[in-house]
């Protein structure tokens, strides 16, 4: 039995994937995964400024969608969306499940939206479930950093089915973004809106070229990656009416210093 | 055409409800309701020590679970477990997912896990989609009240069934509840934990009865409701292999002042 395990674990990875959606998704009707998102927002890969209270490094709930390319929830070197802004800046997420909603009314483009909790430390796990359908094979999500001016990470489409199948594993590394709305240069910049807004780019340890910026590493040539997310499809085995869930990967040893 | 509608608006609703799960549930396989949580956790509403910041008063994201009567999430007046510990003293959800999930492994309890994002302020609205099943009709959720000690709102085994029909809608007034595991009195109360663990109990205008707590109201005979939950059965018409999103009501007009 051959298993079909892809692992991605590209750097940069938002701008060097292709479109998803190029190819046609042949494959069989429904897939489910259940999808982990690990913070890997420690003060020893981070020790810059690391928030350590009011409040300490955590992130936001997750929030994403299954969608098809018509559908685009943010990308690199484009403008956030109002709903993305509320939420990278806020934690808000109202507006953005409107935008995505009304995407899903008015151009078919979106099967669903799943969400995950929050987590309450730099490092930790969450998970939810999510459905993709060979009409919308691609995920986006978003995830905020806490606390940041606009900092984010998150996925932009990427195609979980490749060709006739659907692929069994996939697991991402995370690097920050900065929607580009709040100009703040590090974790408790005060608010301060970006007029005319920039686009979304992605934080390095050299940009912003700045030493007061958080991110700043100077002697580093790339960031540890900040967080990482893995897909596993869930056998139909493991489907039925009452679905038996999957379980969680144990967690990871990394120490949870929470200041609530 | 009848329209099966039922607005449940029951003070101090939990221990009032019988357990739901007595009478067997005949309806339909499976039925998919949209959930929304409304906070209306005002200053206006609620004046007395309202956090304005570090952080503002605000709801953690909301973890739900659909399950049968051998299953319950959290009880009044009987002891959190440590995963509904965690989740009410600092919104960590993976021990109380773990635990969900070993009940759905162990004894077939859990239909299944769903979550919301947070709000990032007092009064907003959240929502998200859950699937109940006949031998699952029930409906279990936890948000933490942020900024808290150990302070929660939820719904226990809430019964979605009614007989050999699921109902309509179904909508809960919600009032603070103790978590019993931190003896903090106030809403920024620093962490003290309550040694022995007491079990949960119902925050009241006068319980309990000191004039620190943060919900003490002499003067009123009871609370107002600090938030409101409505689930809402979606139509089969509406499902599909590509369910398109049923729309969130508009969201209310109250003042939504976030300082993040």
């Amino acid at each position: 039995k051959v298993i079909w395990t892809v692992l991605v674990t590209i750097l940069g990875y938002a701008s060097s994937l292709p479109v998803g959606d190029e190819s046609l998704c042949t494959a069989e009707d429904l897939a489910k995964y259940k999808i982990i998102f690990t913070g890997k927002w420690s003060q020893i890969a981070f020790p810059k400024q690391y928030p350590l209270y009011r409040p300490p490094a955590q992130w936001s709930s997750l929030l994403g969608v299954t969608h098809s390319s018509d559908y685009s929830m943010w990308k690199k070197n484009e403008y956030a969306s109002n709903g993305v802004r509320d939420f990278a800046e806020k934690g808000e997420a109202w507006v953005l499940m409107k935008e995505i909603e009304e995407a899903g009314e008015k151009i078919q483009s979106v099967h669903g939206i799943f969400s995950a909790p929050a987590i309450s430390s730099g490092t930790g796990q969450t998970s939810t479930e999510l459905d993709v359908h060979p009409r919308h094979p691609l995920v986006s999500f978003v995830v905020r950093i806490v606390p940041s001016p606009d900092w984010f990470v998150g996925i932009d489409s990427l195609n979980l089915c490749e060709g006739d199948h659907w692929m069994d594993e996939v697991s991402v590394d995370l690097f920050p973004y900065d929607a580009g709305t709040d100009s703040g240069f590090t974790f408790s910049s005060p608010n301060f809106a970006t007029i005319p807004q920039d686009t979304v780019t992605e934080i390095t340890c050299s940009s912003p070229s700045h030493p007061a910026n958080s991110f700043y590493y100077p002697k580093l040539k790339i960031l540890p990656p900040i967080a990482q997310v893995t897909m596993v499809k869930i056998k139909k085995s493991q489907l039925g009416l009452s679905a038996p869930i999957i379980n969680l990967p144990a967690k990871t040893n990394e120490i949870i210093d929470s200041v609530s």
